[in-house]
């Protein structure tokens, strides 16, 4: 089972892309800078809050926008996967499997 | 149809966690520091690059470094939407939505 | 000589967050996830640019955009520097020192 | 009284890229991509802590690390603030100076 449809969502972005003329700015630098700048924005949100108060976010008025950003950071890193030929679903997996091995489980 | 299995991933990142008693470490303010800190790692790969040898790194031998960065990224992003509640699926089809109506396309 | 008037700095700064009761929030991981966001904005204004644009920045309406980022990224880094009890002066000096051991010069 | 000594700093860190031929590598862009690897290495220092340990950090084996993470920070700065012509020593003043504005003293 595919546990994220990485076929789709390039679908998806590319034609998005394409059709606002947006191909040209996609290079693997630029969305890295991207990926840094919404990484930024989520790290604005919490910047200030004290561990208990992030727990609670998702009840605030900032719930919105905490997922939007998450969205973001998602959508650019696909792309990135995307422009540089990277199955973002064998990739993942492989990591999983990769971190499984390198850190055995304590207990069951 | 699913662009991301929010549910098969998050049992195999809860159990991953959950086996190695790393759920009292993940707050959401720790997972957005590990973030930039992948982020960090996959921006230092490409730092000193020009922008044709950015595109020609995955016939490189960093191509599995890359790779493995990437996946690092969609894990503490992951793993964050679920500390927070956020189902990213939803979310990530939210916004893509959303930009296609802040964003009208030039042409077909 | 001293590169950075940390102490001029220190004393500026500590007022300043004394006299809007900011200390309580300038722990340091409050302060790293500040400076990832300062960093994310300098990213932002930088991420569709292709190389020969940002070197004319400083020449666009954006000049003075960059010129705050940029100090903001330090006055986070120094308040981060203070909470640790680091001398930054004296830590960008002794860095000098070893970068210039670690990399030896090609030529004069 | 200057509070940062640019014309020293810029000095050596200019005399450091020529005689390493770095100079056609130092970009404003691949210099923020450095800014974003390097804070990206300080968030990795302190990702897992509690805020307590955090503040501990400096009595640990990691304090010269840190030490040195904060001096990266500055310099990579420092050399972007030179590359687009910002004279962080005033930039930095004139943040002071708009912060002092933008956010009056709650008190003496």
């Amino acid at each position: 089972m595919k546990l994220i449809e990485t076929q789709a969502l390039e679908q998806a972005l590319a034609e998005f892309a394409r059709q606002r003329d947006w191909d040209c700015f996609h290079t693997p630098r630029s969305l890295i800078l991207a990926l840094t700048g919404e990484v930024g924005e989520l790290a604005e949100i919490f910047q200030w809050l004290r561990d208990g108060q992030a727990e609670a976010i998702m009840a605030s008025g900032e719930a919105e926008h905490v997922r939007q950003e998450v969205a973001d950071v998602f959508l650019y890193l696909m792309r990135l996967a995307m422009v540089l030929g990277i199955d973002l679903d064998a990739a993942v997996r492989d990591k999983i499997a990769l971190n499984a091995k390198k850190y055995p489980p304590l207990h069951d």
